[in-house]
C-alpha cells in the first residue's frame, strides 16, 4: 500500500532511511553503534543551531520530549508561563501542571501568534522559573517569531523551553542565537524519519538547574542526569537505546545536511507557496496571515465544494482512491480546516500538483 | 558489519522483521495502520496469556514500561512492596520512590530467587497498594516462580506488577492464570524485534484503580486513561504512534505464533542446556541453581582462563574478531560473570557451537 503523507506527520521517508532502518542490529553498547550515536549528536547540534553537549535523540516520541523538557526543569510548586495558541500550547500546560508546576497561561487566538508583549508582561509579573512556547504550532500552522519573546525572557532571567516539532529540519532553528535553554522535536516531520524518537537539546544553564534540583526528576526514564551517562563521555547503560531508529535517524540527518539547511528551507517555502496558490484556485484559503505562516504545515479553510461533500468523506476518498493523506482540523478547528503538511522529503511542488489533481477529480 | 548478539539484548532480528520495519510509512490514524495496531494487540494478549483489553505496545523502551506500570497504579504516599534480587528490582524501587511511593524492600541474594514467604510477610504487614517483582531478572539470570507470590498477594488484596522483559515470547507468561494486574516487557529480547517499544498489559482492576485516582498520573505521556483513547475503540490521537516499529513488532509476533509458544519455550530450554554443557567444558559455571535458571539468559561464572586474560578484553576480542556479542556482569556481578542471551531467534544450539568455537580460539 503506497501513501503520500501530506498530513501533520509522519511524512514519507526516503528509501535510504528505510534501508538504514532495516540494517542488521548492533548492540546498544557496541562501539560501532556508539559511533552512530556520536554522529547523530553532532548532526543534531548543527541542525538545532547549538553547541549544547546535551543534544540527543530521546527514546520516545515528541510528546515525551515535551515532558522531558518540563519535568527536568520544573519542580513541584515552580511557576511556569506557557504561551497557548493551539493544541500543543494546551498540552504544555497539561504536562506542566501534572508535574506540579503552577501554570500561568498567555493566550492568543488559534491561527494567530502569541503577543510578545503579553509574554513579556507575564514573565515580568510572575518571575517564573521557566517560560514555554511553541515555535511551529502543528494544530494551527502558525510560525511564532522567537526573538522578541527570547529577549524578554533574558531580561526577566527566565529559562525558555521551545517546541520545535514541526520546524526542525524544515525552517531555521537557532537555539544558541535565540538563547533557548531546552528544546524538543520529533523525527517524523521535517526530518523525514519514522516517528519514535524525540531530538532534544539542553543548555549548560538548564543542566545546572537539573543538577541543583532539591528532589529527583519524577521520571527515571527521562531524567537527564541519568541520560547523560549514556549520551555523554562514559557511554554507560541506562536503558536499551532503540538501535534501529537511531541508525535511521542518522541517515535522515545526513540527507538533511547534504541538502543544506538553507536550501531545505527554500524548498519548504516554495512548496508551501505553490500549495496556497494552487489550492487557492480551488477555493481553499489560508487560515494564517502571510507573515506568520509555517511553511512545513499549511492550515487551509475549506471551500463550500468540500464542506457540502463532507470534509471527512473527501479526506477518506483522497486516502482510499488516491493514496493521499491530509490532516483534518484539531481541537477548535475540527471540521473547519485541513492541515496540509509539505514536510522534509515531501516538500515538493510536484506533490502539490498531485494533491490538486486528486481534489479536482473528487470535487468535479 | 555482522553481529551475533548473544548478550542481554537486543537479540538478532529475523529478515522478515527487518523487511517489515522498512515498509513505506502509513499515517498513524490510517485505517490500514490501525488494523496493524489491532493485530498487535490481539497477538500480545495471547502471548501475555491474558484477555486484558488494555494490552498494547507502549511508545518507548522496557524501562518506560516499568515506569508506566508504577506511575499509573501508585499515588504519592502509597505503599509498595518491591522484591529486589538484581538491577531491575533495584530500578523498580528507584522508579517507585521518584513517583512518591513508600517503598518496602524484600531482598534476596543476587543469583537467587525471592523468598515467597518474605514477600507474603511484607505484604501482610505493610498492606501496600501494589507489590512488584521481576519474573526474569536480566542482571542475574534468575527465573522467579510467580505462583506462590501471586497467591499471597491475592490473600492480602494487593495488586501485582510483574517485569516480563526477558521472559515474554521465550518462556511461559500467563498473566490471567497468575492474577497479575500490570506487566511490562521489551521488544528486543525473546520477541526478536528491535528495541524501542514496551509491550504492557493492565487488568480491569488496574484500570479501575487508574480511573479512581485522586490526582492525575504524573506523566501525560504514560497516562493509561489517555492511551486508552488510541488503543481502545475510539482510535483518537494522543501521540504519534511509532508506525514502523509497531509494524515490525506485528511481524515479530506473527513469527512467535507461527512457531507456537510451547515449541518456542522448548527451543529456549534446549539452547540454554547446550550452552551450559558446552561452556562447562571450558570451565564456565552457571551462577544460578538449576531450578531457577532463566533459559533465555544464562549467567556464567568465569573460569581462570578468561579472568587471567581480562574478561573485558576477551569480550572485545569476541566482538572484534568473531562478531559475537556477549554481556558483562551488571552491578555487583561486574567482572565476575558473563550474561549470555539465547533469546528468540538466537536460541539455537548452532549459536552455542559458534560461541564455543570462538572462545576456544581466543583461549588456546
Amino acid at each position: 500500500m503506497s501513501r503520500m503523507l501530506l498530513g501533520p506527520g509522519p511524512s514519507n521517508v526516503p528509501e535510504r532511511v528505510l534501508q538504514a532502518l532495516a540494517q542488521p542490529l548492533l548492540g546498544h553498547l557496541d562501539p560501532a553503534f556508539l559511533a552512530v550515536v556520536d554522529e547523530v549528536q553532532v548532526r543534531l547540534r548543527r541542525i538545532f543551531g547549538t553547541e549544547n553537549a546535551m543534544t540527543l535523540p530521546l527514546s520516545a516520541t515528541g510528546s515525551a520530549g515535551m515532558e522531558a523538557c518540563l519535568c527536568n526543569l520544573l519542580e513541584p510548586g515552580d511557576d511556569v508561563v506557557v504561551g497557548v495558541a493551539g493544541v500543543f500550547g494546551e498540552r504544555m500546560c497539561e504536562v506542566a501542571s501534572r508535574i506540579g508546576g503552577r501554570v500561568t497561561r498567555v493566550e492568543a487566538e488559534w491561527g494567530t501568534p502569541l503577543d510578545p508583549d503579553a509574554m513579556a508582561e507575564a514573565m515580568a509579573r510572575v518571575r517564573p522559573r521557566v517560560a514555554a512556547f511553541v515555535h511551529a504550532e502543528t494544530s494551527t500552522g502558525v510560525c511564532q517569531p522567537v526573538e522578541p519573546i527570547a529577549a524578554a525572557a533574558r531580561e526577566a532571567g527566565v529559562m525558555l523551553v521551545l517546541d520545535c516539532v514541526t520546524s526542525l529540519g524544515g525552517i531555521r532553528v537557532s537555539l544558541d542565537e535565540w538563547g533557548i535553554d531546552a528544546a524538543y522535536s520529533g523525527t517524523q516531520k521535517c526530518l523525514s524519519c519514522p516517528p519514535g524518537l524525540s531530538p532534544v537539546s539542553f543548555s549548560a544553564r538548564a543542566m545546572q538547574r537539573v543538577q541543583s534540583r532539591s528532589q529527583p526528576v519524577q521520571s527515571w526514564y527521562l531524567d537527564l542526569t541519568l541520560l547523560a551517562g549514556y549520551f555523554g563521555q562514559e557511554r554507560v547503560y541506562h536503558h536499551t537505546a532503540p538501535v534501529s531508529m537511531v541508525t535511521a535517524l542518522c541517515e535522515a540527518l545526513r540527507i538533511v545536511e547534504e541538502e543544506g539547511l538553507e536550501a531545505r528551507e527554500r524548498r519548504h517555502r516554495e512548496a508551501a507557496a505553490a500549495l496556497i496558490e494552487t489550492l487557492g484556485g480551488l477555493g481553499f484559503e489560508p487560515l494564517v496571515d502571510e507573515a506568520y505562516r509555517l511553511p512545513p504545515l499549511t492550515t487551509l479553510r475549506l471551500p463550500e465544494s468540500i464542506l457540502t461533500r463532507g470534509e471527512a468523506d473527501v479526506r477518506r476518498s483522497l486516502l482510499d482512491d488516491h493514496g493521499i493523506e491530509v490532516g483534518g482540523g484539531l481541537g477548535k478547528l475540527a471540521g473547519r480546516v485541513w492541515r496540509v503538511g509539505l514536510m522534509g522529503h515531501n516538500a515538493r511542488v510536484e506533490n502539490v500538483e498531485r494533491l490538486a489533481s486528486a481534489l479536482r477529480t473528487i470535487v468535479s
